[in-house]
């Protein structure tokens, strides 16, 4: 977590002041100077449906909003209780609302329209991080054709919540600099065969068995930040096509999580980055998270039984846990977008 | 919860047999008699993947799967902790896999093997609740044809989980009697015109307005009993697809949602019933419990905007429930197969 | 789940008055006739928290309640969205808070208040289910002494959230007769020694070794029905103490818990429900279903050590589920009461 | 997430080695030059238990912990899958199990034990994370007592899972340079009055009333890193008491909680660390992540009734988030060790 506020040492003389009920010691008093660090605040999941109805044949958008504000000024409510500069969360999300009303689009674009009005709005709020997770609907079927009277397939105006992975989108703002930070979470994957396991070193606690097939699984956690150049060209309304950028990702993602044969899930990892790389211009790197989700053959043999690869016990706990990150050569690193990615602590 | 268990009241002598620290009273010395009512055992969610790899295009079933045996004889394993009638939940555990050798199919036919096996080969096991959660994967698309080696669509063997519902099953043996309960959870729906909700009774702690427009959502947690003709003619292999029956069931309830004009959500619920009823000769009764998942309209006045129906705030807690069940006329109760789907308690 | 509402044939002609969107055929047309089976609705989970601050030592109470209504009266609402008797879940939950003005007090008795009202304020209301989970809190402690200016122990008006289990209520009503159901979910116990589990029988499928020392561990949900004699003699407000009888209820489930040598978890469960019987007279009877939380010794011969029952993983699932009541005997059967106590399907 | 792997580029040449299915390009065909950022990986969520039987009176310790490990040339793994010098993640759950055997102890020196095992044993893995989750128990008391053979308090050998925080632990190496976090989550408290909100500035969107009595709210989440001196002294066995510090850490922070007047949550999140900080000397810093738990006063005007205070709707989303760290002036910085606590991406 990176913060523009430099540590701030409070006020050490006014007890009532600081809120501090009577009798507690001030900071001079009792010793060490402690000094404020990083800090944001805001407001969390606002739960957030737009209903496009310009015609009989609705769109419906459902994102889930986080806006966090930082800004030197704002020490002083963490210091002694000042909120003078706090614009409340309670209006952070009265904004999410009103500023849907205009109607939402790609989420990386409602985020930055939020972050330029906080940025603009309050001069004192320097940057801060804004956050949506978009959760998916699909149009109900409901005959054989799916024809509807507007010719498109589907209902108009009765949906169906789609797959188990969330799209992610995070914008981060840090005085004139920003990133955009597209993801995907809990997209989950397995691959019956094409998946190996060999050739790892063996010590006094190593009991597990080499393989050349077994079935590979993961809940992919995925999130990419866009170039710079991609970020710039954003500022110009409709210039960047951010959710054709992340079904392009997205499906680049797929495929190479399928198409690669596995040695080891870290290379299934990088391949599926330095893939999304190669091909989508506009991602600078990629982040991955990636449970390996073990199946474990069942030894049927007690039961007089073969288990030629096909009855498995999908384990819960432990699991492996594979990070890494895939980076386009000669991209600037960018720690303040990746430290707003995570929640603080 | 039904048993054939007739209450049993335990041996009032025995305080060692009992398993009871020396010192407390048996039930002789202390007063009143106690009885064993209903009960079951077994084990809960064996993870079984499996895969059928007979050619090149692999297969994927992933179930998680429960079953609890009953029987008279049990009773001494609550009275006095003898083991002797006990099926071990581990060997019930390894009975799941060791079937699973031989293929799963459609869900209620695997839990109705399993059922045959643990009141056949157990002569005091008298009848059980044998029950599935089918977790759904579809093949990845790898490329625009999404063509294959083999000709069909999708990757031979990568696959994705699918949607966020989950399909269940359940069949239920009491001594010669069977029924056979199938489900789904967790379908997330949503109507964004094509609903009002007017013409309720007002008292002192009546403040909500009346709509003629408002958003539909929620989430269909939907079982359906099977007709006793069709789990009499399941006996024969192959000669009912439930996979087609839920299939079938499943469109009828997500158009039905859809087309229907909705007044209430009771009305809904009951013409989704009503209507998988009417289309689906095998389906004897269907039971519903639909949260109404409220998405309040965004008061945006105070902001100097209108909203028409656009902006929605979509609330987690409370929600309204309702529940009911819709029955095919003349069909028998079954309240021994409803008392199974639930928890025991 | 039953339900006094008798199955009731649905209208078979007017399509307009069914809400279905005109082409859709009515019953009449096509076949079989259809009945409204059970059925409730009501507002779940409204959360509810509730300051006493009639001294400077404040009081707090935290449930979440739901209530749900019945009456045949209801059945329009289901067949042609008919709301005239539709008391609106909105005008539920303005109940549920209208009525903690006037106190909370055990969760048994604010949701008899709650019944008696819209059993008595409707008379097309007839019965429903209103429940409650409560939400324990305790003082947080500020200084060794734990003396407050009022000298109790803890802060007066600052606390922490309690334990991991949750206390529940349900009271259900079906015209004349009413029962009380109170429990507790999620108390997680352990015993690291006194449980043996052997004598089984072996078939094909059993590898289960037998032992005479394991862990014991389960996570508890118990519901107890209170005698008919005791929810009549609530009716005279003050005159039963719920909130002392929950904590009797528990405190011998854990006591029995502990001091029992179990040959089986059953035997451990029976032993729990007889305990609570014979010790405390309100309790009719006592369901349990509790999960084998197993915890496998792990084998650390592969890595030169033993292991004398010190080690252990601690798997989620599969787990053994052992479901059972226990009864006093003579009692009356209750199955009204038991149904309103799980999910509607 | 930072990490000593310095970026590193891959092969560029062979195909067969990648792992690619052939016909996929190589990054020498394709175009932009992409390499290999932070990574580690290990083995998540060890679920382990372990009981100290030295004498009757058992003690039990419960943990889920994490390894995850470091080093460049760990890089193969991503690059070309040759597993070489990747330590199973199954050998590093062996290794936890085997290690509990010698005792547990506190969290951060059974994660010190790990720590050093891997780092030592093979000198290729130069760093990495190792986390724990310590989940309570306490001994259930079985009389009025409490009295046991021992004269102790409760129960020789069975307990009950505590209350609803967890404590976490995290040991940080990078090279010769090590760090330790430790922490809770979800600690919840509330105070019913002592708390203000006002003297926020107001815009376009504000519609937030302000208060000088509300309930404040929270789950805290709080992370301490301790001093370089309290990390090096802890290399001698026995010379630092870790499970006293969080102790006494966690008593501070809910002392705090309790006796601040609160202005604002950021205020009392920062009294909490300073008075952390300033009371416990092992202290460097301390890192918060607080919900803001709104609970709102119900307008019971409607209904004829006043709300003094008294009647509260607990809502989930949204809610504010307030972030904060409070740091010991002079302290250096610790990045790496910030980095490790929070999820990779």
């Amino acid at each position: 977590m990176t913060s523009t506020t430099a540590p701030r040492t409070p006020p050490t003389t006014s007890t009532a002041a600081s809120g501090i009920s009577s009798g507690a010691p001030t900071v001079a008093d009792v010793g060490p100077a402690v000094v404020l660090g990083a800090n944001q605040y805001g407001k969390a999941e606002v739960r957030l449906v737009r209903v496009t109805r310009d015609s009989a044949r609705h769109e419906i958008e459902d994102l889930t909003v986080t806006t966090q504000l930082r800004g030197e000024a704002l020490a002083d409510s963490y210091l002694v209780g000042d909120n003078a500069k706090v614009v409340a969360t309670d209006t952070q999300k009265n904004t999410v609302y009103a500023f849907a009303r205009d109607g939402v689009g790609a989420p990386e674009d409602f985020l930055t329209r939020l972050a330029d009005h906080f940025t603009g709005e309050f001069d004192w709020i320097t940057g801060g991080r804004f956050g949506a997770l978009a959760h998916s609907w699909g149009r109900i079927v409901t005959d054989a054709s799916g024809e509807t009277s507007e010719g498109g397939v589907g209902h108009d105006h009765a949906f169906v919540r789609g797959g188990t992975e969330t799209r992610t989108a995070l914008v981060v703002v840090d005085g004139d600099r920003r990133w955009v930070v597209a993801g995907l979470e809990d997209l989950t994957v397995l691959k019956s065969t094409g998946s190996e396991f060999h050739g790892f070193p063996r010590d006094r606690y190593t009991t597990l068995v080499e393989t050349d097939d077994r079935i590979l699984a993961t809940s992919v956690t995925a999130r990419w930040r866009y170039t710079d150049e991609t970020v710039e060209a954003a500022r110009t309304p409709g210039a960047v096509d951010f959710d054709a950028l992340y079904e392009r990702v997205r499906a680049v993602l797929l495929a190479t999580f399928a198409d690669v044969h596995s040695l080891a899930l870290q290379q299934t990892l990088y391949a599926m980055g330095r893939r999304a790389i190669e091909e989508v211009d506009a991602v600078a790197e990629v982040r991955f998270s990636m449970p390996n989700k073990h199946h474990f053959l069942v030894d049927l043999a007690p039961f007089g039984l073969d288990n030629p690869g096909e009855v498995f016990y999908a384990a819960d706990r432990p699991y492996g846990l594979i990070d890494g990150a895939v980076i386009r050569a000669g991209v600037a690193e960018a720690p303040a977008a990746w430290d707003a990615v995570t929640p603080f602590v």
